[in-house]
């Protein structure tokens, strides 16, 4: 069955200025850097995007400076979920209004031990408060963050109430598992792994692809796995770009991941403002970057400034 | 030493119609009402509030209300901490714009497992973004909803930087020995209980107060354990007025919190709309209200309506 979303997309970082607000023109480049690369899209504000240490003004702010950079609304995925219902749905509308129609959409996350009763409602007052039918959303599964976890039963009850619109869902949760069995009882809806090192299992067994952190820094060599994970001729070359995936994943894990990140990507790019964390992630201290510069020396990275 | 805020506070519910929109005429009449039942103010907007339920531009209808209902800025609290930085700073200015001082602030609760440092960051920019002498914020530690523990060192490191600023913590945890340590390692420092049985206890060693669920029922068993909490003479009163207290708790306790306090609004109002709730929260089912209805009858509650 064709899956409504597919490919490798990447869980954009995003770069602040020292004062902290957004620095769009190092945005802007990044995502065109992405591409050429070979993401087939920019999974821009989610977790890695530091997405809700923004305010609603600076997440369109930011999604406009990606289209302002060139980037087809077809190719941009933003997370649009935030606490409260009425400011997701703004932020949904938004995006629709630049011809941005596929989302990934946090639950409410401040209650817990809420009631799939209780999400499949939040959900759908958003679906119908945006009231378009263009929107596609990917559900978006990271209880290691949001506290929320999406059941089995909830994307049930929301694909019966909602086919055309909730099509998908992105599982971070790092579980193989899961992943398959949601493919096993949902046909037709896109699976995407969260965590890297799922991304091949995942293609084995009929995923449609990955929102990942590390294709920030290997976005050619994820979209390598993503397009030959079922070639039997080409499992050397798989093998090859997965271990560097790995390496990379690896690397940055060994730290608080989000300002690893970063920090990986200011020596892929030279530029040192790729530091800069919004509160309350905190930059790497400066034993820990020339700890980390070193490192990706000893994996073969490029490595640009001090 | 002098407490900087003591008292009394309700973390008021807030009545929405069936469309979810706030009712700022029952927040109104809430509101003067637990004033006339003796709490020293309302802490609008927290978690029982269902705040992070609503958007900013709804929060400051609902501060503005309750000031328009009659209340003194000075007996009014509101929760202004939201996931980011610019809207914690938007919400609390507001609040200061109508000349309310005081504010109840989360740490940003999206992120997990952040540093104190991280932390500090964040009330700090917080603070320093508002750039407000009256400005008194109250930390609040319920790291059960929001994932985010307040630790001492942390208070320790706001005091030290803002001493006028930062001036109490709201503990929601539920435990009397972390407030007790606070209490010895903070003189001068406000600590008030998120947990209605605290109370007593606390005052017995030189708490500030409290703000809790149950006072949206028994506001007037509160005030006067907390006014008569180490005086001999009272004991018997006290012990009655405790055993209220608990009586409503754990009867809320007994379902979903939330919609349990609206329910007993419900029902001590006589009007039904207090049912309604924010998803992710759902009302009580048919079954647990007349179940509730039932059970506040056994405990001695007036009850208006079915």
């Amino acid at each position: 069955m064709t899956l409504p979303i597919t490919g490798v997309y990447c869980a954009a970082a995003t770069p602040v200025l020292a004062d902290l607000s957004p620095n769009l023109p190092a945005f802007a480049a990044h995502c065109r850097w992405l591409i050429a690369e070979g993401c087939d899209g920019v999974a821009l504000l989610g977790t890695t995007g530091e997405a809700n240490s923004f305010s609603s003004a600076e997440r369109k702010m930011i999604l406009e400076a990606a289209l302002t950079a060139g980037l087809q609304p077809g190719q941009l995925m933003p997370g649009t979920g935030v606490a409260n219902i009425p400011e997701t749905v703004d932020l949904t509308r938004h995006a629709l209004a630049q011809g941005v129609t596929r989302v990934v959409m946090l639950p409410p996350f401040y209650y817990k031990g809420v009631s799939d009763e209780g999400l499949f409602a939040a959900y759908s007052r958003v679906i119908e408060g945006v009231a378009d039918s263009r929107l596609q959303v990917v559900l978006y599964h990271i209880p290691q963050m949001s506290g929320i976890a999406i059941s089995h039963d909830l994307i049930e009850r929301l694909r019966a109430a909602f086919p055309q619109t909730v099509v998908g869902i992105k599982d971070s949760a790092g579980k193989l598992d899961n992943m398959a069995a949601m493919i096993a009882r949902f046909p037709g809806f896109s699976v995407l792994a969260g965590a890297d090192p799922l991304l091949l299992p995942l293609m084995k067994i009929g995923g449609a692809g990955s929102i990942t952190a590390t294709s920030n820094l290997v976005a050619r060599d994820l979209a390598l796995v993503y397009r030959a994970a079922n070639d039997p001729a080409q499992a050397g070359a798989v093998d090859v770009a997965q271990a560097r995936i790995d390496a990379y994943r690896n690397l940055s894990n060994s730290y608080v991941q989000l300002p690893a990140i970063k920090g990986m990507i200011r020596y892929q790019t030279g530029d040192a403002g790729w530091s800069h964390m919004r509160p309350p992630l905190v930059a790497l201290s400066d034993a820990e970057r020339n700890d980390l510069r070193t490192k990706l020396l000893a994996i073969g990275a490029t490595v640009t400034g001090n």
